[in-house]
């Protein structure tokens, strides 16, 4: 089997690459190693940036999102007992769209397949060869026969845990990392929204998020032991918890309902700054990780894969390698300034057990600073919105 | 002896304060354990927010600051090899100016003494008494006699080592402190200035300042180990050392001179948020301490003695407290709002052992964001110049 692009992971990041590819006349294929039905239904992230919104609406693949996604024009900071808005449009002319990550993945495949795109489903073993020289290669496990596909290039799209970022030489690989000694309880709860925009509340029992994944649906978060197991968490606690954390003077509350889902994640930040040997490349997941507080993940995957599209179409038609001799350093730039904004935004709103009582004072009087400074909630808000 | 305020400590606060009771009728002494010469002599921080300057000229002892001070519409942020200036005036509207603290504790001295004002020096054994009630006094030794002040109220102007925080009830006191694992190391230097504006230079071999403190004199300062001594510094090792920190691409170094003045400063965060115990209140370096990287401290103790002033203003004239009591609330808000900034610039420009790789390209990002986003440069801005 041979391919101009072989791209591994069937994410935003593979499955926008590849979409991207198509309308360039460039064929790919992309494997995957969960089936279909399951990428479609695990929730993940759900904030969109204007130039995200915009490359989906550009490319043919909005239509839902327009339908379904809601767009938000702020967001608010609860802390103290009071909540203060953060008016996204009026600091910065844009706004975001919160849309699950899983319904752009269903957009995105429905796209491919119907443009007869190959999308190969529950892969195993998969392998990369050949990035010494110019002609690598990637082998697998598909449907009980191994399958070797040779390519110009391979694209590792597949998250933090794949196979892409460790075939890339460990002696050249530069990696920055810093896990947090916390993680995120989130829940699914069938319940009207409890606010209509995001809440973001900073709480001396630790940080939780106010979010709403559909009319009848909130997506709940709060700070939690990365140990901690759902199993410690009845729903009692977990309610008294909540409003714990956010109760705010105005008499404002979470809205309670009955919880069909509950879990725990990690929070990590992550940057591989190699992100390319020869025409083995990274993206997204694969080569970096930000902690869910700045809303960046699915969005820095969006702007790898949109750069790399470029280089490669400046390849094809043009003969010319320079866009992709330069995409680690343009993506770079962006995405520290996303690692940037989502520490920031993560040390600002969470509880370090290890913080000393004048560091928790910082922290109070970083967002009494945010709240009170045009120029600090604009930085936040552009930062937020991606507008830079 | 007898006097409305008693103010113990002869530096910018305790003068100031006396300065503009004196201007609303109201009578005060000044105690000060150095001698006139020493504080008027002792080289100290020297940059004025634009509310200071106000006050001094609103008050008439601007005339000299305004003749030799130098007003600076910008700062510069060095990184990676180059310049970055941050316009100050264009971002806020307003501007700040260098003038030595020392060359202000001159101007108020003279002001006080023309006015009959009574500063008494090289006083010792200070103690404050009386404070549980309402009839509080101090008693000290002066030129060889013990001397007993009664005062209506009793002002801790004296700085961090004074006696007057002491004096608070400890049970009561609440304070805040971070200890930096730095100090600055301090030159001044017979040459002309390196360069127009103050430059804050971020080096992975730690700080500089490059800053003016006449057209013939500089002071420089470098980050060091607050434990070295000045003694292991030759003129030579303090130069190369300079030179390596602040270095441009675009070939711009710091003039050398005669280094004719080394010490070492330690660097400290520090906040007693109990300014207040009947009628002894403290202002100024006696609560509060700043690290000197955000150059706030000489411009806090302005605002505290004119938040204290105009609370007996309205004490002596209206015969209403409210202003007094509500002193500390007032001062709080702009002191942990300096202690922020100049936290986050120390933090942002300081090299610190202990610091992750990770934690480096944090630092690395938050100043490329400062210099690549107008929202936090005018953030910035605003901090410096006081502007909010």
């Amino acid at each position: 089997m041979r391919t101009q692009a072989a791209i591994i992971g069937a994410g935003p990041a593979g499955l926008l690459l590849s979409h991207l590819l198509h309308l360039q006349g460039i064929e790919s294929v992309v494997l995957e190693t969960r089936s279909r039905e399951d990428i479609e239904s695990t929730i993940r992230a759900g904030v969109l940036e204007q130039g995200t919104m915009d490359i989906l609406n550009d490319t043919g693949v909005g239509e839902r999102m327009r339908q379904l996604g809601a767009l938000h024009h702020g967001i608010e900071l609860a802390f103290g007992g009071r909540r203060h808005r953060i008016d996204l449009t009026e600091l910065t002319g844009k706004a975001i769209t919160v849309y699950p990550q899983h319904e752009v993945i269903k957009d995105l495949v429905a796209a491919r397949l119907a443009a007869q795109g190959q999308i190969l489903f529950e892969v195993s073993d998969t392998r990369i060869g050949g990035i010494d020289g110019d002609a690598p290669s990637v082998t697998f496990t598909h449907r009980g026969e191994q399958v070797r596909i040779d390519a110009d290039f391979v694209i590792g799209c597949d998250g933090f845990h794949g196979v892409s970022r460790k075939a890339l030489p460990e002696a050249s690989r530069t990696e920055f990392q810093r896990t947090y000694p916390f993680g995120w309880f989130g829940i699914l709860v069938e319940s009207a929204p409890s606010s209509e925009e995001l809440i973001y509340a900073q709480h001396e029992r630790g940080f939780a998020l106010i979010s709403t994944r559909t009319p009848q649906v909130q997506r709940l978060y709060f700070q939690c032991d990365p140990a901690d197991h759902v199993d410690n968490w009845s729903d009692d606690r977990i309610w008294a918890e909540l409003h714990a954390r956010v109760e705010t003077s105005d008499g404002w509350r979470v809205n309670e309902g009955r919880i069909f889902q509950k879990g725990i994640i990690g929070m990590r930040s992550f940057v591989c700054t190699t992100m390319r040997h020869n025409r083995l490349f990274l993206a997204g997941d694969a080569s970096h990780i930000v902690p869910p507080t700045g809303a960046k993940g699915m969005n820095l995957a969006v702007s790898d894969v949109k750069f790399l599209a470029e280089g490669l179409d400046a390849f094809y038609r043009k003969g010319s390698s320079e866009l992709l001799d330069g995409y680690a350093e343009r993506a770079l730039k962006r995405i520290w300034r996303a690692e940037y904004f989502s520490w920031w935004m993560t040390r600002m709103l969470h509880t370090f057990a290890e913080a000393t009582p004048f560091e928790r004072e910082m922290q109070r009087a970083e967002l009494e600073n945010v709240v009170g400074s045009r120029a600090l909630a604009q930085a936040l808000a552009e930062n937020y919105v991606g507008a830079f």
